[in-house]
């Protein structure tokens, strides 16, 4: 299958269908959400993931509220309960709540322009953020920012199958991503669909291949982005960037301009998922540490921007982001 | 039960007795080397882990070997082809060739030596390193250098064990350390049993809690160091300490005088080494990552004497290792 082609969220008469990742990649088995307390499950369990996939998700799940005759803006909180980090959801609900139609078949329209955008966005961007990769590097990427967190093709991962498109020959280190393992569950799930050479290792182990010379960029998706550039995405990244910039790696963003916050000056106002325990300490249905032992499970950091070599948008890219930087392309608030 | 009073290792008629350390902390379960060949085994699975406690349970299974009547050069290369990258190993073998008694009650007294020292020698270093630690700190440590790692009370946990003697307060930052969780499976564990109070993250998330000022120093083991104090750790100690150096947290490490290996003048001779793919993939008996994707899996990484504050031995501790610093406590080759 060619890179990016799948796209995980569809509408179906009864309701939103969604590609459940919980399984992956084990089995490909699709759920349809018939109800908007459905939806915001769905988006609750993680069975759909990744801030542009929420948002588009969030969008069908408005068209179907309308469909079912709900009230709208019970379904619209219903919807913004149900994860705080990625900025996209909040847009996607905005976008419908602007909507000049309210009826079904306008906001399943919108639903739908939204969902075809964000893979045009994200083929724009990736193909804007290959040019940065020449074929030899070694890429590294945490938790997944594919096909399977956006609309299709996917931001991070739309860079690499961008630039696999251009010819480039890279080798894709997949940080597993604790505790939930999109890396290892996902990335790889797409990278081994598309045929790009790849090898999973788990979070910790990146720095000692970027003290032997393995890899020559790192490129990850984002939950928010401030004003600022400082931004939000999946735990493991800011230390992920950390360490890039030790080693002299540089360190890229992808993201669609739907998931820049304007609204906050900086990263210190983004607010941050705390998840299940669970999340760290089941395995397999085993509790890998004491009853006695509590976990602290926060679900995304944040990578202040100046760790950010550049942002990859669709509007083009941000060098060296700062609130300037970031106004000249995205715009102001 | 008292800090570090647990000793993991014990000779028992019948062979050598070890806690297995792959079913804590769900079962407390001792399982009895009858044979070097049952010890050598119980290294290679990591029944028994840490590099001291490889070192004192290699010391027993010679004497195990003399009491059978088995070939001593044999037992010796069949213990010392276990595991590569801990050097107490090749040092315990070395301290047994060289005892001028070579009959079971000689190399047997040696061990019982040898293991009574490793106690001694950790409340040493434990106290030293302890006077580091202020009340309030927290500290993060990575896998397991506790009780179980070495002949008692631990090395970086010694440190831990006897800040907490000295009626110092800390918070101990677990880091899960993957791919075989002893952070979250041992460390927690034994720090629930001292009534330590501790929180469990995984690895990724500990550059959070530093950029957010939780975490005031970290303490780490060390498999082997060279004679420059390049440290040579479980798999992730690398990226700890270059996260910890990014935040201007001080890196320790906690080791016996056996963890030196003066031939090496620097980490780059350390022999690192690679585990099962399964480790990685494995989660309860699933694969988390398709058939098709490699992984990769060093069990250890070397961190440059650079990004070490201090390494404290019972000789002394040594302050920003250089290979002249290391001599003057340690001795030279």
């Amino acid at each position: 299958m060619s890179a990016g082609a799948l796209r995980p969220i569809e509408w179906a008469d009864g309701g939103v269908r969604l590609l459940d990742q919980r399984l992956l990649p084990a089995r490909e088995q699709w759920l349809t959400c018939a109800s908007v307390d459905a939806v915001a499950e769905a988006i609750r369990n993680m069975t759909v993931r990744g801030a542009p996939a929420i948002g588009i998700t969030a969008a069908y799940g408005m068209a179907l509220a309308a469909k079912r005759g709900e009230d709208l803006g019970a379904a619209r909180r219903t919807l913004a309960a149900t994860r705080p980090t990625a900025v996209n959801l909040f847009w996607a609900l905005e976008q419908c709540a602007r909507s000049p139609r309210q009826d079904a078949g306008g906001l399943l329209e919108l639903a739908r322009s939204l969902h075809d955008a964000d893979v045009t966005t994200n083929r724009t961007l990736g193909a804007l953020g290959a040019r940065r990769l020449e074929s030899g590097m070694g890429v590294v990427t945490h938790c997944n920012a594919g096909a399977l967190a956006t609309g299709g093709y996917g931001t991070a991962l739309g860079v690499l199958f961008a630039a696999a498109e251009q010819g480039k020959q890279l080798h894709v280190y997949v940080e597993e991503t604790r505790p939930r393992l999109q890396g290892a569950r996902l990335t790889a799930w797409e990278l081994a669909r598309a045929g790009i050479p790849h090898t999973l290792v788990c979070d910790g182990m990146t720095a000692s291949l970027m003290a032997r010379g393995k890899i020559q960029a790192a490129v990850v998706g984002a939950d928010r982005i401030a004003a600022n550039g400082d931004t939000a995405n999946k735990i493991g990244t800011y230390s992920l960037a950390v360490v890039a910039r030790h080693h002299g790696v540089p360190f890229y963003v992808a993201a669609p301009k739907s998931t820049f916050d304007l609204a906050l000056p900086d990263g210190r106002g983004i607010p941050i998922e705390e998840r299940s325990p669970s999340e760290v300490f089941d395995w397999g249905g085993e509790r890998t540490c004491p009853e006695a032992t509590p976990v602290y499970n926060p679900a995304f950091d944040v990578t202040p921007a100046a760790l950010i070599r550049a942002l990859f948008t669709e509007a083009g890219e941000i060098e060296s982001p700062t609130a300037a930087a970031v106004a000249r392309v995205v715009g102001e608030r």
